[in-house]
């Protein structure tokens, strides 16, 4: 879209209205803008220093963009490692050692995740008031033309029609508001991932919760299965009259017999559950 | 509603405005777009080539449409191979033996989920500022104007009057208007079929989970009563006197006894539970 | 709101405006159009048939409407027989025999809820493009106007002022964006209704977990009690002197005492989960 | 925001347009109007009755509001009724003897639930409907003006100026949508409690739900170690040569043995639990 | 955004309009308002005393902000208390004694989250009617311009043009409009933490319950080897000829057998399950 923007920005300032723009630097290195940077070259029609009330509004706005770039720069970082931090932990399964305190090291990220979400929020509500501010300025033809304040000072009334002169204004604001909706963008993208990633999470662990349930069954099922054997052990334990006491293989035939009926159970409650769908 | 399109399209740009449109070829033939094909023969009134920049223009918009929309297309066909591998894996069940590693198929699946999910928000929060950055320009009527370069440059002013200037350019910019459109709604849907998805993956686990819970406690409830039984059977093989060990029938007494307590205690339980809806 | 569309409606078209609508009948008996049944009778003022492009123009439209509406219908009619058949099991539940099936019969409803979902989504994304394209055309006095292919052929501009002339083309888009509107409000309703009756059955099925629990801590705390019996009664049949093996009574002591044990232990048990908020 | 609301609209239609309002009785004692009472009393300019069109208007929206207002009244005291006996359930708690049913009680309610939140979104859908109708008709002055019958039937084209003549049906629509935008605000009101009782709810019966599992572990716990127990009587128990069958203290030295590993197994696993913060 | 907004009004209505804002104290001193202070010193132009009207508006705009104000300042300190006290639970653990009432803790908190969203959601929907009902008042010059009651009065119309006449109430407005857009933004940063740290404590609370699940699963396993221990040792307790009553060793043989027998029965449990990645 850095194309896009080139055009669109090309045709409108640079070679109609050949507006002065100013040429304080910024500090904007980071979040790349979609400007040309040939704008600074001097134009055609007036090289004059542009009027002091834009050079402090360009300053103050400089600084608060910068301001909150650099902030948002910072959680980016911080998100994208407490994110990939708890994503690894389902992704990174079957290698083996680690796996034991995955759950450990993931509750640790998470107990990072609350105030990442509401430093994230934070921050989004900030810019979203810049950004809000910014645009309303430039939805207001008269007030921009009020900023030039150097137009109006000599005379009482504004020189020249107020089209025309909120030109640079316009420029100037236009151009922040850009830098806001960028940082605002990427802002809106950690809050996308930051929700993506909890919704996955929540499927794998419920996911996980089933297949440990499964197992869980399982051994619930081998330990009825062996209960029973105690049961009937138990009941040719008492001290009853029996009237096997002296079968010479009766002891075989009670093992074989339990193991036998054992497997059947064990096997019978296996299909019983396959055939309702659990396993 | 290709034939709605067509009609409103007929009526705005072919027959009234009767607008030379340019005769680029373009690379859309996947995405289906909503305009006739007749749009490129000869049209009565003008057949000057269009101007450079529109040519540059529609190059330019050209590339950046085809793009969004060739990464969209791969993103939607790696979309449904996922979200239909995760939805199958509940249908499917009841055939048997490939059921074994549904759950481990699906969390293979879930772990592709959540970077398809992070893609497809970034490919739709791309494609809206592009859409967004279309809209801005056929929103102003004198930025589109003054994009005519080749009408402005001779002689410094615009000639003709600006609400027909644009008119090419306004209808070139609503065309790629319409075709990111068309990649937004799709990416929308796809946001929408892993919503759903998800949805109804978390209540299927929830019901299965419940469903196992509920063999569960058939299973902890055949242990207890299978518990009775080795503990009255223990009681028996005490080493202490009963008074019965020489009674010819009281093996087969308490065994009968135990297994007849054995069932009513399952049935009442059962009951019970069956009485409090859990069964 | 039928009483208010017809209040509204017979002030515009039908007193004041004097418009002369079309007479062309539509199929639109199943959507309770609020548009009065008076319409076709003819006006006072001009009775001409209507210019062949409005003609065409509404059975296009009328054919896309009735389209869509019939889709709607018929998955309105999908949509209330699956919600009602997950939600009527769990308000089902107390009457007996059915309530062994009502899982799984729930979750052959939701391996359907899927499907619908996505289809509902998909048609209203579709109805939301055809309402939108509408509205567009309304909002545009100019391409309505341009609509009126015969009043313009003839000398190449306009007849008339074009405030007057799209009065015809705005009317008869109104009537069919608000079919349309009816048709998403239908659709909007059917996604709530999904949404509503997802959110209830998950908090259901977390009620249904919780009281399965609790009766599984139930069978739990019996299998422990009787489990301390199974080991009391081992220790005793040990193969160990334990001095009391001639006791005359020891064996009646030693049972009764187990469950006096068994009973303060269940008991003390229940009692400190009681304390617990837990039962 | 009474009193916000009686400032504002005491400067627009009392001191300054003096208008004369319609003196048609409403049946709106129940929604809290924050219309001044005094409208009724005459205005200094003109006294001469209503005109027809309007009383027929003012008394059709009257009667579709006090209707619509009626029926969200009763909707609410369901509401407030079914939430607050979902909520009250996990408050309550720590009583005693009700308890036992909680889980039961809350059940019953969620199945009020769910019609519940479906008639509420329907109810809300209507109103938004009625609300959107008026807004509608407000948008328009032509239409407005249009309504003004009386004033057009005599000459057939309208009498003064149309601004003027349509402040009347203006300030009445304007208060009929009052009324309906208070019945909207309490529709979203409910809609936001039952949003956050489900959530609250869910959480609630999630950490219900995990201390009832960690009860469970206890009790598991306790039956792995009685187990042991069995297992090692059972040992003892079997018809094999010992070597310590006459020691006169084994008996007591194998169970006190038994004790003591018993509760070192207890405490130990208690303690590797509490050290994996699960206790 | 302090120094952005300062920028902002000082262009606005500091230097440029000039305008005689009234010097009606105001108790706002909780929330930050953006304005300068230096607002009350004379100005050049005019300083004569504000209109009545406008003294009575901005007393009763000032007593309905500042109350919000309090209400929602007061909601902020609870809401902060509710969630610290949540979330606190689950990061504090590890440090020991406290632990053991973190869930009744946590419930009691929840027990008050719910009345708190209400609350929230209340006043939100209040403050949401109040900034919407002034920010309506200044959308409409007219209406602006028609409370300057003052200037109406002596001789029926308004003196001077309108566009001038409601710069002072327009300010007004603004200035209050800012203060209930400040107290909004507290309450949706108060939602949105709520929001976040539900979402967060659910996914603890299931993390939570897998790791119980997983150790209740160890449990199980334990007790399954320790069960199929009780049931070979019963099966040599039983009253039959084992042909190996005499044999010296066999008692140890027999119990190391079963250690073995355990101890890899539970090795190769755990295997099995750390090969399928629950461990």
């Amino acid at each position: 879209t850095n194309l896009m923007g080139t055009i669109v920005n090309k045709q409108i300032d640079g070679e109609v209205r050949k507006s002065s723009r100013l040429k304080i630097g910024r500090n904007t290195d980071k979040t790349k803008t979609t400007k040309k940077q040939s704008r600074t070259t001097p134009t055609t029609e007036q090289t004059t220093a542009p009027p002091f009330e834009l050079v402090v509004i360009e300053s103050l706005l400089g600084h608060v963009c910068s301001f909150e770039s650099n902030k948002v720069s910072k959680l980016l970082v911080t998100a994208d490692e407490i994110l990939s931090g708890i994503s690894s932990n389902f992704n990174d399964k079957g290698e083996g050692g680690v796996k034991k305190d995955a759950f450990i090291e993931m509750q640790a990220k998470l107990g990072e995740l609350l105030p990442l979400k509401n430093k994230v929020d934070q921050r989004e509500a900030k810019c979203t008031e810049v950004a809000g501010a910014i645009a309303e300025v430039l939805k207001n033809d008269e007030d921009m033309a009020a900023m030039r304040l150097s137009e109006i000072d000599d005379n009482g009334v504004e020189e020249g029609d107020p089209k025309n002169l909120h030109v640079e204004v316009e420029l100037l604001f236009e151009d922040y508001l850009l830098q806001m909706d960028e940082v605002l963008l990427s802002l809106r993208t950690v809050q996308n991932s930051v929700k993506n990633t909890e919704e996955v999470v929540e499927i794998e662990l419920d996911l996980l919760r089933n297949r440990i349930m499964r197992y869980e069954m399982l051994l619930e099922l081998s330990g009825l299965v062996v209960g029973v054997a105690a049961a009937v052990t138990g009941a040719f334990g008492m001290n009853l009259v029996n009237h096997v006491e002296e079968h010479p293989t009766m002891f075989l035939n009670v093992c074989g017999g339990l193991i036998v009926i054992m497997c059947l159970m064990g096997y019978g409650i296996l299909r019983k559950l396959s055939t309702d769908n659990i396993f």
